[in-house]
């Protein structure tokens, strides 16, 4: 090892141990309390108030540090702390601030969170860095409300164009545009950049959300890559009817046709491996009165597989299924997402690995089973993910949780990492 | 035939002829503007502002031709026209105004407004009755807001109790309670009147809903029973997990298990005859996001049929076909409502059928597939029921339709029944 990188792995070690763990916590949970649920967890839909004001939030925390505050069109929120090189790409952190109706408080918070304690760390314990280090929190990327989830990583990346979502309604009946224009008003102060700037690194930090750290007994996940998702919309279209007086030979039930197709699906996902990841998590049924037939139903697949063959092959069989299945209904099927498999940058994973070692973390290797920002950004730069435990695997469930320890260890694996990352 | 009812049905047949078919198709498509759909139907739910609207146009219609106009507790709306002995119990007619979210034209406001065009063509044309003849509005027939339906005929016959309605929540999430003091609120000039009074006699009209009577070409249905009908919720209950992360094998999936409770039930309900009237009208899955799995579902059921024991049997096979199918979630099956076939009177069948062969409308005998507030209205007083043709068969749907002329049939038919009855 030379004299150089001894230098900067004693900077990288410095940064970590600057991480304050309780600072972090308490400002972990000062953002649960945005949209704060009864039992415990976070309704922090996109574009909603309760985001909005999460970012405000974030954004009031970066001003009173002196870190450069803008935001982007489709709202991404970005807090700079200038490197002594300041017009190398910097190296970009963070995750995303919205939530699951009924999310967890770590799920996305986490991630910014453990971002933002290591500006402050190191601008606290005054350590320079070559290259900027910049947090974003990326817009919606759950999409629990708007379709696609990922929007603000996806149009920073060039993957999606801003203009064309605006037109985009969620499922509440609210267009992107109105609720997005809410949203960037709550922080009218700040400068609006350019949407995609040049990136040099990006690492995300997140909880788990599996459980799998957790059974293993590790405290960090090294992790190599996403699996790969669809998501699709499928429509049944039947005729209203009185249920008192249709005989059942008559009817054309979009509700039971709607069940068969999700039987026939049911039947083309088995896998003895337990490795595809088929969910209908959202069903419509309309009129949805108990005394009339069902004349349309609409239903969502999310469809998930580390292998991209096997992830097509999968997907191209539905249309067919659906068919196969409508009986006297029609139906429509739309593909409204499609992201292949990521594979992390092997300098990014490398370091990662080697600051958690440095640091005497137990680790290892992982391929995530959830999406996140990270899977577009690694498409532009170099990037990585360092995830921690969180309990029972519970996520996207308001009783998500982590542990103070666990988020300390990941900020501080975090920290090492940007700063190791900021000077090449 | 004696010399007295000589003259009864020359009144009958007088107040049949005084109907005015025109008048009252205008007021049938009046009352249809409120809550009109863009696709040619009504959206007037229960105890929604267009629903108190439309109470309120019928009380006025009411008040300009000198009826005595009044409500009660539950939102009933009474027009009353005196009779020569205004002590006796009344003979009341009408339907209900509330609709389906999508439903038609006819269903239930044809009731009311033929019972009103029989008013005002008898108070026009001078005809006096020896017992009043009162017009009633019941509240809630559909039940696709709040459940269970037919609450206004269910006060009113003493067969639900009022103050335990109260906490009624729509889906809408809405207390039945304050939705109801809005609706009462725009008729606050009218006598409030005790919930339940003598009944003399009860004839109801109303669009057939099904299919038989154009099928076969009668302009008139006599009405002789009702089938009975049950109401059920049933509610699954899983876990929320992340559909990215979450193998099958630890999935509590709420929405897989109702799928397979209703195949389940749908093989316990499979009739060969096709009687058995077994519907899932309504579903909601939550959290409702596509890539959470669902840990929650409720969905309900409307089972018919005309034989009380069958009706029986199939009822308490639900709970333990809910209970065998729900593998890995709980279960919770309610029981909402419990109506029994129902059996009309015989001098009023007698008096319905007479009418039509004296006014030359071809006619037939038939059971009632829909349920109808003449089901509870029997149980206090004799009651019966006359159906017309509406096409196709096609009701709870925006393409509901009746003819003109048919329209004018069943009123002449229900003047002649009314006048004949408050003879007695």
């Amino acid at each position: 090892m030379d004299r150089i990188s001894t230098e900067a792995d004693a900077r990288a070690l410095a940064a970590a141990a600057a991480v304050d763990g309780e600072r972090l916590w308490r400002r972990l949970m000062s953002m649960a309390e945005i949209g704060a649920t009864p039992r415990g967890g976070v309704n922090r839909q996109a574009f909603s108030p309760q985001d909005a004001a999460a970012r405000r939030k974030l954004a009031d925390w970066g001003l009173m540090l002196g870190f450069k505050v803008s935001q982007d069109g489709i709202g991404n929120l970005f807090l700079r702390r200038l490197g002594s090189d300041p017009d190398l790409p910097p190296v970009l952190t963070g995750s995303h601030l919205d939530s699951q109706p009924t999310g967890g408080k770590f799920d996305g918070a986490y991630g910014v969170i453990a971002g933002f304690e290591v500006l402050e760390a190191i601008e606290r314990a005054g350590i320079e860095t070559r290259r900027s280090i910049e947090l974003v929190a990326w817009s919606n990327e759950e999409g629990s409300r708007f379709q696609p989830g990922a929007m603000g990583s996806g149009v920073f990346s060039g993957r999606m164009d801003l203009d064309a979502l605006m037109s985009v309604r969620g499922f509440d009946g609210k267009f992107l545009e109105d609720c997005l224009d809410r949203t960037l008003e709550t922080c009218s102060d700040l400068p609006l950049r350019e949407g995609r700037q040049p990136v040099g690194f990006y690492v995300e930090a997140h909880i788990e959300q599996g459980p799998l750290l957790e059974k293993t007994e590790h405290v960090i996940g090294v992790v190599t890559g996403i699996q790969g998702q669809n998501h699709y919309r499928v429509e049944l279209l039947g005729e209203e009817a009185h249920a008192g007086t249709t005989p059942h030979i008559w009817r054309h039930d979009a509700l039971q046709a709607a069940l068969r197709v999700i039987d026939g699906l049911n039947a083309v996902m088995a896998d003895p491996t337990d490795t595809v990841r088929f969910t209908v998590g959202r069903m419509e049924v309309e009129p949805g009165s108990p005394n009339t037939v069902p004349g349309r139903v609409a239903f969502t697949i999310d469809l998930r597989h580390p292998d991209g063959a096997t992830l097509k092959r999968l997907g191209d069989a539905i249309p067919e299924t659906a068919d196969r299945f409508k009986g006297v209904c029609e139906v429509r099927v739309t593909q409204l997402s499609d992201v292949d498999p990521t594979h992390f940058d092997r300098a990014v994973v490398d370091s990662v690995r080697a600051q958690a070692r440095a640091l005497n973390l137990t680790n290892m290797e992982m391929i995530s089973g959830a999406g996140h920002d990270a899977m577009y950004i690694a498409r532009i730069a170099p990037s990585g993910m360092i995830f921690i435990p969180c309990e029972r695997g519970i996520s996207h469930n308001e009783a998500e949780n982590a542990s103070p320890d666990d988020c300390e260890a990941g900020a501080r694996v975090l920290a090492a990492t940007l700063v190791d990352l900021a000077t090449r």
